[in-house]
């Protein structure tokens, strides 16, 4: 009676297990959770990065490690239209760690930190027969534009992101930007319905966004934005084929009515270009990947831990 | 130039690099952060537990490994003053991981949570080479009774713990019970002006309230409480050293002015009896260990991810 051998499905069946009280506002199942504090609320978001998984510490460093040990929470906080306040970090060390690889992490949260205006203010240090594996929770409040779940896309919206897509292993995993300032944007014009961040590549996260919104989407090949490092990867694939599934884009993902000229132009005033993909449809959970005037079946797509794993 | 290879050392080492903004009042250091959001405090504590460490998976059962996962940051939360009002976990599973593993650690997960009136609201699934690693981040808020630190504590105050100390390997560092009511009775009376969980031995733990607060302490061992569980371990050596430097025992460790006798038996019939250990001193970091009426140096005790990796 297992469910299937996905992070998804299993996550789904044991969600059951966690009631939520009232103060729940937010929880399972989106980008970030949001607790009312006496009617204030607070958000919450907790990530990981393994070595060997999530980057490979010998080539990329303990800098970039830790940059992007709290980057990648972050980017979850931008998605939901928060900002982050305060960051705790959990480092379970390989046995034959060195001090200048610790202090090297501590040097990449820290940086990361200043960058996005959130205080490190604890952490918990082990040791043990593994990789490197760094969890930063993240805290902070709603911006001054509210908060956005995956959950608000009706029918007949555009599904865009914020950037080019693909090839981020080629370095921008580690180098993003969490998108702070553009969901800030984006939301002080009321444009996103439903928006999350693109970690796993829209082939894994369009299909979370329309379950949350119960919709389905219609995407053309022809449309995904690419980015100029899917052409360093040369590996005789479809362009269009890495911007949807390759992943750690952490560009925003978001669905929304169309735009008039003026918010088009205030957009790209704040520095923000949205590249439409597609469109959501009224068949609930039904994706559908158009290539070259031909409708496939939606791949599956993007890093699955418990597919690789064994299933 | 790199520190002595101890926790509590690098850990001070790279503290440096984290400048606290105003926002934060109590930050790396401390049982737990807490950060105002627009002078609201919210209070925050991340800890692991990991296979091979912390438990033995393969022995307790994944249900025993998630109720632990939460109730050691709540027993942060608890030593704080604070009420623990939502968590998120992040799993990092091995690879030959089945679901019922999974389902297990959500429902240790949710027995805890329900005993502390916390919601469990997200989380972080991964897979590597390593052993099962559960990180969980608790966010509350101040009890009714304010917060309190490791740092209040002033020469000549009496040392004491909640209950008795030692052999908590036997079984009872999975299944311990966070002191939330404990610590909420002790504040309702004014009782502690600094206070911990023990976390990692009185031997480990003390010189921690100590350097926080500025102050030095003396201990007598044939004060210290011992738990009955240290019988059962018969290993020759004496109970006093166990109950000072075994660890895991999670109860308060807190100092104070003496008790009016009122105090006590109000404190009593909260279900509350202090263990009185020792006392503070004017002499900052020096702790004494009084045996048989000779004072020895304090033992370099308690459980050292650094120093049992390789120092």
């Amino acid at each position: 009676m297992s469910p299937e051998r996905s992070e998804d499905a299993w996550v789904a069946a044991v969600a059951r297990r966690f009631p939520r009280s009232p103060r729940v506002r937010v929880g399972i199942g989106h980008d970030t959770a949001t607790v009312a504090f006496d009617g204030r609320d607070v958000v919450l978001k907790i990530d990981t990065v393994i070595d060997g998984v999530d980057l490979r510490l010998a080539a990329c460093g303990p800098v970039l490690a830790g940059r992007k040990a709290l980057a990648v929470p972050v980017s979850d906080l931008a998605a939901s239209g928060a900002v982050p306040r305060a960051a705790v970090v959990s480092a379970v060390l390989p046995r034959d760690v060195e001090f200048p690889t610790f202090d090297g992490l501590a040097e990449g949260l820290a940086a990361m930190a200043a960058e996005v205006g959130c205080d490190v203010v604890g952490g918990d240090t082990s040791v043990a027969d593994g990789p490197l594996v760094l969890s930063v929770a993240v805290v902070g409040e709603p911006g001054p534009h509210g908060l956005v779940t995956r959950g608000g896309a009706r029918a007949g919206m555009t599904i865009s992101t914020t950037g080019p897509l693909g090839g981020s292993i080629v370095g921008r995993h580690l180098t993003f930007r969490p998108r702070l300032s553009e969901a800030q944007a984006l939301l002080a014009h009321h444009v996103p319905a439903a928006m999350m961040d693109l970690s796993d590549g829209i082939a894994a996260d369009l299909p979370r966004l329309c379950a949350a919104s119960g919709v389905g989407a219609y995407v053309q090949a022809a449309a995904l934005p690419v980015h100029p490092d899917v052409t360093r990867l040369a590996d005789g694939r479809p362009a269009w084929e890495h911007a949807l599934s390759d992943g750690e884009d952490f560009e925003l993902l978001l669905a929304h009515a169309p735009l008039a000229a003026d918010v088009v132009a205030a957009l790209a005033r704040a520095g923000v270009t949205l590249h439409a993909v597609g469109r959501t449809t009224d068949r609930a959970g039904v994706l559908e990947l158009e290539v070259d005037g031909a409708v496939r079946p939606w791949p599956r797509g993007g890093y699955d831990h418990l597919r690789r794993a064994g299933g």
